[in-house]
């Protein structure tokens, strides 16, 4: 044996002892099942018009980009998609990155370097978190959602230039950031507030435009806006959205963007489908609200923010048991266990689908409120939410 | 103006006064160039089996996978991948990510920790330099194919676990790495070598099963493998080829594989059947090596071991001349300028391409050595070629 099979060896041995082993688990297109795992919230990325525009592209485009976005990767696709996109949300610019994670990783390491500060919550994304990571700059991560943190370390800036990271809804609990305050204390410092809109375009928002446009602070020059089109738009892929000298600065300084071929073209025509179909459908995003609604209330859970629903188990392999048990029933629900929550807290999440009929939706609500009131202990919200954080890891 | 305005404005500045600022220029569908610029080598990318089976697994499975492997996003198609590649190279397993940068994010990052030590070889992509930053391990650059530095430094590098970074054709040079040497002088310490073959898959080895299986090391318990679904497989996505632990080990750690949703279905499929293509058509990659050596000698320039052929040209701007010149021409090529090459030479990228009909290929090989004679200044092969780091950045 060598020292990295020995190595490999004993990382999994503990991860068996903590019942934190994971495998991958292949679906089958046709396997019946009632999926609130994905985030295809909307149900856009096998809506009819979006399967058949993503066809089209593949047959018309060829199975890829061919090469970087600056080398010949950007098609005529690509500068549609980035138009309509910007419209969408009410910014002057858009740039499409490979995935939600490129993303991310490019807005925060092209912006900031050794000299800038970077301020995050401790509840972000691990796309924002490597990327912080990534950037070599000095980084504060304070308390989730906490407003005079964040004004106290922008405060200590010294001069730096000072990014703010934030989500607009979080990933793993549901709830959303105060953004109207942050942006209010970044604009009094000239910091730059970074918000991951993953989990609130086409979710919350008038028809879907998002948690910063319903705000009004769409067009905010303190405001630099990141988010999937592999959640609610149902394809693959991610984008910046911000100023015009924002996204020239990014085609000319990210390297998760120059130096990565571009997105495929039947995802970008897929993305952009789906952003069609929204903007003909501006009540689509309202009804995953009213199914969540009933959804938390028929479990006795708080109600989320957006389309994800966290419900808290006592132990990792409860929670396992709880996903099998539904499994078994027709109904796919994820589970959250370290070191996607290093506070220990193992969770269920369920994703409300508008896309479902109505027997299927009933039938999901039913099967869960059943699995989830096998649930012995008390659940420990609110206790030591506070203390998820990525950055432990 | 705002402090980040104004510093979006200088760095501008910045860039057009040194003549490096770039812009996204779109192409159409139907724009009928001769593309020496993309990396689709073999044209399997625009092949009707690929396109048709990228358009039917979007329209079977939808425009996106949902989520994460490790959720839902898991599917068949996925696996049925994973096996193929991995038969194809001669590995025990591979995993699939989402494009190829996540792939050598996640190898890199999985398994170096601060207690690693990384030697990195200067020349390696962007998407490894990313890797070995973020993984926080002590990072050791070495020379250009310089094996007895590798060798001291992993004589040095005292108990901890090592891993060396190098690919196997290089993206800029388009020159290999002494693979051989390299393996023995790991294995000697025990050392795992991560071999980026994203420029040898489908171009080198027995019908494109990449450099290391030429080599018989495909199989070498010291060799980690990783490769991209974007280049000679004409699709998206990236892999990780190894063993069946390793595997298993990404799975559970490599954050850009665990929290970014699972590469689109089209692109997986498209990468399968482009697989499946020259898994029929063995003796299509030597023909990359026929054209490339034709295209060299009419260019008065040294052949490439892959299918990129680097021409140094003497400043930024003689080089984007001629790449406009071959343009009008109806050639596109690529073209690398700062901070692409940060040893300040500016260089033509052109690929070979066996999908092109011979007349077209001609044409091509016309209009290029039409556009290179014009270079004024004698070319600087060799003499700086040795200090180009993207680590400088
Ligand atoms: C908040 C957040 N940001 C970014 C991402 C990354 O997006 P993608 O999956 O498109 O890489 C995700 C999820 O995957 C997310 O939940
Ligand atoms: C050597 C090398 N490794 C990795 C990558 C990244 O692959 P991808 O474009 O699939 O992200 C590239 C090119 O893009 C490359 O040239």
């Amino acid at each position: 044996m060598s020292t990295w099979a020995d190595w490999l060896a004993a990382q999994r041995t503990a991860r068996e002892a903590a019942g934190l082993q994971r495998v991958l688990r292949p679906r089958a297109a046709d396997d019946d099942l009632i999926d609130l795992a994905n985030n295809d919230y909307l149900g856009l990325g096998g809506h009819p018009a979006v399967r058949r525009s993503a066809a089209d592209a593949a047959l018309r485009w060829g199975a890829g980009a061919g090469a970087s976005r600056l080398v010949t990767g950007t098609t005529t696709l690509h500068a549609e998609l980035e138009r309509e996109l910007a419209g969408f949300t009410g910014r002057e610019a858009a740039l499409v990155f490979s995935t939600g994670y490129h993303a991310n990783l490019s807005a925060v390491t092209a912006l900031a370097d050794r000299d800038t500060l970077i301020v995050s919550d401790a509840h972000v994304h691990a796309s924002l978190i490597d990327a912080a990571r990534l950037s070599r700059a000095a980084i504060r991560v304070v308390a989730h959602n906490d407003v005079a943190a964040v004004r106290a370390e922008l405060a200590a800036a010294g001069g730096r230039r000072a990014l703010v990271l934030t989500e607009s809804v979080f990933s793993v609990l549901g709830d959303t950031a105060p953004l109207v305050e942050l942006t209010e204390v970044c604009a009094a410092r000239d910091a730059l507030l970074v918000v991951d809109e993953a989990h609130g375009l086409g979710v919350l928002g008038d028809g879907g435009r998002g948690v910063l446009h319903r705000l009004g602070l769409h067009d905010h020059p303190h405001v630099v806006m990141t988010a999937t089109l592999s959640k609610s738009l149902g394809a693959m892929g991610g984008a910046v959205l911000g100023s015009a000298a924002l996204v020239d600065h990014l085609v000319n300084r990210a390297r998760p963007f120059i130096f990565d071929t571009a997105l495929a073209p039947a995802a970008a025509a897929g993305a952009l489908a789906a952003l069609r179909v929204l903007r003909g459908a501006p009540d689509l995003p309202a009804r995953i609200h009213e199914r969540g609604a009933e959804l938390a209330g028929r479990l006795g859970v708080p109600r989320s923010a957006g389309a994800v629903l966290s419900v808290p188990m006592p132990s990792p392999r409860r929670a396992v048991a709880a996903q099998a048990e539904a499994l078994a029933a027709g109904v796919r629900v994820g589970c959250f266990r370290p070191p996607s929550v290093p506070d220990g807290i193992s969770r269920l999440r369920i994703t409300t689908h508008v896309g479902l009929d109505e027997a299927r939706w009933a039938r999901a609500i039913e099967v869960l409120a059943r699995v989830i009131a096998d649930r012995a202990e008390p659940a420990p919200w609110g206790a030591r939410g506070g203390q998820i954080t990525g950055y432990q890891q």
